[in-house]
């Protein structure tokens, strides 16, 4: 499985590519950040962010996004820029028709430290350890990238379990009705 | 000056096309809403809000787009929608090049009604006089995707003023570093 994670932001959108299943050593396929200047015009920043992420998918043909579900409990101008950057990865993915997945800081948190109130040296130091890489990816943005779409091949397995239950329950309600 | 104006959200993203200059009556030459399922996936929705504001500019052929600027002070689920659905709507218009302008609920209020606090229905009455149309566009979103426009068509005398001066200033700076 090939996911593309994105940790979105205006000024610097993290990307990384992760390719891999649970349970076995994962690989990085790249990683890097998408920056736009904190003084343009909020249309040219959007495009240019849309401009990179087009960039990445065309590049590595993952199979899913894996895109951080944004909250408002933070700076608001800051969850603002969040909130339109992740809007931009989300349409980019489904214009594909491609799956996108939203997870939690936490839940990512949760899944490569085992404790959702990690910091974010701690996040760094488990994506360096699990991709087998040299140091850990800079800035942050690009580190909590490949650790979301590492979360997405963790959960993907229980997810499926749960939807294949899900679609089998209301199979089982629609043979009965 | 032709302005499209787009009052975002994801279930309802109120459209509304006028036409005219400041000081002389206005015309409407098109209004609407374009829609999207709330169960269904975030990236339909906001491929569905993408196709629709295209579907809009390709008939219409604004100016320029003007957009409700979106605050965090409402229901949080609300702000997270109407934040991506405005991203999707700048996006839209910057990648024809099309200049976008952000107006406040309040300045659009105060630009149709005299007052920044107005209620949907006193906005909604005067949209539907100052466009003499029969009667309020329904639903709400709607009118104030007209009032958006004709508050940018109002405003943008003393905006191109302001842009002018400070042209010159930067003019004058440069002549004299």
């Amino acid at each position: 499985m090939r996911v593309l994670g994105v940790d979105p932001g205006l000024t610097r959108c993290g990307i990384g590519v992760v390719e891999g299943v649970a349970g076995r050593p994962l690989t990085m396929l790249g990683v890097g950040v998408v920056r736009t200047a904190a003084d343009a015009e909020l249309g040219d920043r959007l495009v240019a962010v849309e401009r990179g992420i087009e960039e990445w998918l065309d590049t590595h043909r993952p199979e899913l996004v894996a895109v951080e579900r944004v909250f408002s409990q933070h700076n608001v101008r800051t969850v603002m820029g969040t909130a339109q950057a992740s809007a931009v990865a989300v349409l980019c993915a489904a214009r594909r028709g491609l799956p996108v997945a939203l997870h939690t800081p936490s839940e990512v948190k949760a899944a490569v430290t085992g404790s959702g109130r990690a910091d974010k040296a701690q996040v760094g130091a488990m994506v360096t350890r699990l991709l087998r890489l040299d140091a850990p990816p800079k800035p942050a943005d690009a580190a909590d990238a490949l650790a979301l779409a590492i979360c997405h091949i963790w959960r993907a397995p229980a997810q499926n379990r749960l939807q294949r239950a899900v679609a089998a329950h209301h199979a089982t309600k629609g043979r009965s009705a």
